[in-house]
C-alpha cells in the first residue's frame, strides 16, 4: 500500500491533508549530485538508458526535499528515437535528429515501435525506481504529446518558427494526421507499458501545443491527446491511475482539455489559478502554476508567492502544486526547499 | 492629403470600403530584392542606419503588393543601442549586446537618449520614406515595448528562459521599475520624434510580454505601455495618429490592453478574432490574426484562411488585417500576393 497518497488523491480531486507538491524536471541540472552523476555517465542519454542511473537521479530530489511524487527520469524524445530517427544532443542547442521526418514518404515508413524491446530501458527504469521507492511516494510516468513529438521529428530539433512542421500541417494535412495517429498509438503503448511496469500516474507534456491556433490545436494536438486519454489503463490493482494533460500556452483551451476526461490539467503561469478553477475546477484537478523564475528570488519571496497561489486556489482538494514549466538549471537548491516546505506549511489551512 | 486612408480609418474604427492589409516584417528577407540590397550593404544595421537604403527596403513590398500601409524599416533594439549597450548581430543567433545591463549599478548609469542626435538615422529615415511615399500610403512608426527591450538588455540577447531578466524583476523590482521607466520615457520620445518626422501611425511591439504572469504583465509590461499611450502625440495637423499595442501571447489580457486607451490591439493567432471582437471590439480596433505559417501552403488555402478570418470578424470596420507575427524569411513571395489580394477581394462584402 502506498504511504504518501497526497499526489494521487489530489490529482483525482479527493481530499488530502496538505496540498501535494512536486516539480517538473525535479531530477536535473540544478542539483550538484545530478551533475556529478551525469558527468560520470558522459552524456544525458547514457543516464536515461541505464535503469540504475535513471533510478538514482530520480530519487535524488526526494532525498533533499519533502516531495509528494517522483517522476521517471527520461527524455521526451525516446519514442522518435525508437522509431529510428537517431536522437542526439548538440551542446548548447538541445536535442536533434539525424534523420528528420521531412517528407510524406518518410512518414509512410514509420511504425509504432515495440515498447518492450525498443524502449525496454524505460520500462526497466520504471520497475527499478518503483522498487526503490518502497511504496513511500508514487511514481509518475510521462510522455511528450504527439504534436510536440512531431515538431521535433519534422523540424529535426528545436525551432523558433515551427515553419517546417506547420508547413507540412497546412500543405499535407493527411500525412500529418497519419504521423500524429502513429505517435498517439505509440504514446498509448508507451504509457501503458510504464503503468504495467509500476507507474502510478501518468502525464502528457504538450510543450508546443501553444504555438497553434484554436482550430489547429483542436485538430492536430488535442484530438490526439483525447485518443491517448481514451486508450490508457486508468485503473490497476484496484488503484486509479490519474492522467494529467499539460499544454504550455494552453490557457485559452482549458475547457476543451478538461472535456477529454483527463483527471488533471497542468497550467503554466500565464493564467491565475483562481480563474482556471472557476472555469474548469469542478470537472478536473489542476496542477501548477508558479513561474519557475520565482525560484531565482529569496526564500521569503518564494514563500509569499506559494502562499498567494494557494490562497488563489482556495479551500478544498483538486490542486497539485507545481511550477508552470520545468525548473531551470541555474536555480539555487536551497530555494527549492523553501518552495516545497512553503506548500505544505501554508496549505494545511485549506484542507479541513 | 493622404490618398489611401483605409489603414488609418480602420485603426480608428472608422468605416472603410475594404479591410486594410499589411504584414509585420513586410520589408524583409523573403523578398529577393531585399536580400540583394542587404548583401550589398554588408549587414542589417548598415541598412537601418542609412536613410536611403532604409527607405528603399521599406518601399519594396509596396511595389509588389497592394498593401495599405508602409512600416518604417528599422530594428527593435535601436534605443538600447543608443544608450550605449553596443548592439551587434551573431550569425544565426540574432541580436546581442556587448554591454548587457546585468546589475542595479548598470541600470543607475542609464539615461534617456537624445533621439534627434543619437537616433537621427531613424528620424531621417522616417522623413525620407514619408517623402518617397508621396501621400499614397500611410507610414507606420514603431518601437519595442519597455519590457521587451529590457529582456534583451538584461539577458544580453535572445533567451529561452528569461531567467536573468525575471531574476532581476523578482529580486530587484525597484531597479527593474527604474529601467522600465527610463525605457518608457525613451520610447515616448522616440515615437513622438517619428511622428514629428512624418509617421502617421505608431505601433508598440511587446514581443515578450507573454512570458509573464498576469500580475507581472500588468506591473512590468502593461503599466509602461500605458505610460507610452498617455505620452504620445495623438493628433497632428488635424489628423489622428492611431496607436496599436501588440503583446505576443497576450490573448488573456485583451481587456486590460484595450483599457489603456490605445486605438488598436494587435492579436497573435492563439485566439479566434470573433472571440477577441466579442471581448473588446466595441472599445478598440483589432489587428491580425493569421498564423504566418499559413503562407507556407498554397494560394488556394491562403485565400480560404483569409476568407475565414474575415468572416469571423464579420460586418463593419475596426479590423486591420495582418499576420499574428512577422512573416518568415523562407516564405514564397507569390504566396504573399495571394494573401494581400484575398483580403481586399473577400472583405468588400463586410463593408457596405
Amino acid at each position: 500500500m502506498l504511504k504518501n497518497t497526497r499526489y494521487i488523491d489530489a490529482a483525482l480531486s479527493k481530499s488530502v491533508d496538505k496540498t501535494p507538491v512536486w516539480m517538473m524536471r525535479q531530477a536535473g541540472r540544478y542539483l550538484p549530485e545530478y551533475r556529478e552523476i551525469r558527468q560520470k555517465a558522459g552524456n544525458f542519454m547514457a543516464l536515461c538508458t541505464n535503469p540504475e542511473l535513471a533510478c538514482e537521479v530520480t530519487l535524488q530530489p526526494l532525498r533533499r526535499y519533502d516531495l509528494d511524487a517522483a517522476i521517471l527520469f527520461s527524455d521526451i524524445l525516446t519514442i522518435p528515437d525508437a522509431m529510428g530517427l537517431g536522437l542526439y544532443f548538440k551542446t548548447g542547442e538541445g536535442p536533434a535528429f539525424e534523420k528528420p521526418v521531412a517528407t510524406v514518404e518518410a512518414i509512410n515508413q514509420l511504425s509504432v515501435p515495440d515498447i518492450y524491446s525498443e524502449l525496454k530501458y524505460v520500462t526497466d527504469a520504471v520497475s527499478t525506481i518503483r522498487k526503490a521507492l518502497k511504496n513511500e511516494t508514487p511514481l509518475i510516468g510521462f510522455s511528450g504529446s504527439p504534436w510536440t513529438l512531431a515538431t521535433y521529428m519534422v523540424e529535426g530539433g528545436t525551432t523558433k518558427n515551427f515553419g517546417k512542421v506547420k508547413g507540412m500541417m497546412f500543405t499535407e494535412p493527411k500525412a500529418m494526421h497519419k504521423l500524429l495517429d502513429i505517435l498517439a498509438q505509440s504514446v498509448i503503448a508507451y504509457l501503458n507499458a510504464q503503468i504495467e511496469s509500476g507507474a502510478q500516474a501518468v502525464m502528457v507534456f504538450d510543450t508546443w501545443g501553444g504555438v497553434l491556433s484554436t482550430r489547429d490545436y483542436q485538430a492536430f494536438s488535442l484530438q490526439y491527446m483525447q485518443q491517448i486519454v481514451d486508450g490508457l489503463i486508468r485503473e490497476k490493482d484496484g488503484q486509479k491511475i490519474p492522467v494529467t494533460l499539460y499544454t504550455k500556452g494552453g490557457a485559452g483551451w482549458l475547457e476543451a482539455m478538461a472535456a477529454t476526461g483527463a483527471d488533471c490539467i497542468g497550467l503554466d503561469w500565464s493564467i491565475d489559478i483562481d480563474q482556471a478553477r472557476a472555469r474548469i475546477g469542478d470537472k478536473v484537478a489542476l496542477q501548477g502554476n508558479m513561474d519557475p523564475c520565482i525560484l531565482y528570488s529569496t526564500p521569503e519571496k518564494i514563500e509569499a508567492e506559494v502562499a498567494d497561489i494557494l490562497a488563489k486556489f482556495g479551500n478544498g482538494s483538486g490542486h497539485v502544486f507545481n511550477l508552470g514549466h520545468g525548473i531551470h538549471p541555474t536555480i539555487d537548491p536551497d530555494n527549492v526547499k523553501a518552495y516545497v516546505d512553503a506548500v505544505h506549511q501554508h496549505s494545511v489551512q485549506y484542507h479541513s
